[in-house]
């Protein structure tokens, strides 16, 4: 079966209706496309559990703010297409803003304190703009199974919360971050930095890997691995904005005040225009 | 098929897929029980429409306020049982409040402007919490038709909102509003009434249907059918407050200048402590 690109929400229900109903399961990807080897893991991993996948490409506009990188978000259709029909994908849903949001479109799924911590803080729409489009993906293709990245861990833990509280029939699952050679997450907006930003980038990576093996030290506390990774990040001068940088709680993400049995390490910060995120999960 | 009462989420589920697998439909009627004939009514179409007809009782916490009738709402679960049974009513779900809400719940669907208009001025967290209840049910249950009372006719409308924004693939269907010989709408909360409150209760449904009537004529506007309405009520003493009454946008809810197509002529009045809601569709 080779790929179909579909970009009505009927559509998708369609094709997808007959295939369930015999009983095949169906997992999706969820993607804002400019898609890296990172995104291709999780596709492989879809490919490989579920009998049919769906790939979706949407740059959702209700997750970016006033001022955010909407406009100049990088895009690679072609690429794109190409590599996910190589890698087994079924459908390609790549529907267009009117296609996900009608006139006066006006619900909103809010997760709660989880999306105002962290990166919340510092986009404080974005997160309800990610539940909605992904409840909204979940409820056109009704998949057994949905797959995200653990870079953008705040978000899998956002969308794993909203799928269990409404009893969403899916399983949510998080797969690791790919990494480039030098350390640095995969992420579409690497493309933004320039060849001299992009060679202190992993700075953030260094500084959250450090900390956590510090943090499984005796001596160590998330105070201390904070400050350590401060450090850090204040020894690279193109590092100019740490927004923040801390051990949290995997799963309330509030600050750590002791590190007893798991922790994330989570940070963003701004080189130049690009804000880069990263985190790393410890456990005791 | 006897009726099976269950009362775990997972157990629905459980019972449904082998159904929905092999094409049967589902209907579901979502109600806070003490069955009255209007409730029946929606369940007879789910049951005539549907192969399997699921019905739920729930008194949901998340749509009571502070100080709201949610410890003394009406139960009759026995009576209940007996006349879902005979209505042909395949699984009655009965859920606790520690089966719906886990410990820290705090995901929450927000359908915008719509829910802070006519009662959700005087009940703000209420719609929300509507919504969430019924979102989580659609995701149990995965009915192909939902059925809802017209009586509550913003939350009806907020419903079908919800449904069609985040595509959830089912049909939302409502029903006639069933009201007593005097035209009193059927509802729970009617058992609240004295035997004079009682008497008087219909006195909304009279101005609305006579307001409905008159909106018809030539010379009637929004304004004067309000007006008309408000005299009414006030000539009644033991309706000692009036929250809302007017002529909306079937669509929007908000106030009509001006009768071209459709109108909502709806209102809000407590008779004593008991707060009663009706409305009236008319067409041009």
């Amino acid at each position: 079966m080779s790929m179909e690109v579909l970009r009505s929400p009927i559509m998708v229900r369609e094709a997808l209706f007959p295939q369930i109903m015999r009983g095949r399961s169906v997992g999706l990807v969820p993607t804002m496309g400019a898609l890296h080897d990172g995104h291709m893991a999780i596709v492989r991993d879809s490919v490989m559990e579920n009998d049919l996948t769906v790939a979706s490409i949407f740059v959702n506009p209700t997750q970016f703010g006033p001022g955010e990188d909407m406009d100049k978000y990088p895009r690679d259709v072609d690429g794109d297409i190409t590599r996910l029909r190589e890698a087994g994908v079924d459908i390609l849903f790549m529907p267009s803003a009117a296609d996900m949001y009608g006139e006066g479109f006006s619900t909103f799924i809010d997760v709660g304190p989880i999306a105002a911590r962290l990166c919340g803080a510092f986009r404080p729409t974005h997160f309800r703009g990610v539940a909605t489009v992904v409840a909204k993906l979940l409820n056109i293709v009704t998949p057994e199974r949905a797959y995200f990245g653990q870079k953008d861990y705040q978000q899998f833990l956002i969308l794993e919360t909203m799928a269990r509280e409404l009893d969403m029939p899916v399983d949510m699952v998080i797969c690791p971050t790919i990494r480039e050679g030098d350390g640095l997450a995969m992420s579409s907006r690497n493309a933004y930095l320039s060849e001299k930003e992009r060679s202190v980038a992993p700075v953030l990576y260094r500084a959250l890997s450090s900390a956590a093996e510090a943090l499984k030290g005796a001596e160590a506390s998330p105070a201390k691995a904070k400050a350590m990774m401060e450090d850090m990040l204040r020894a690279e001068p193109l590092a100019d904005e740490v927004q923040y940088i801390g051990c949290y709680d995997p799963h309330t993400l509030q600050w750590l005040e002791e590190f007893s049995g798991s922790a994330l390490l989570a940070g963003a910060i701004k080189i130049g225009p690009t804000r880069l995120i990263d985190n790393v999960l410890v456990w005791k």
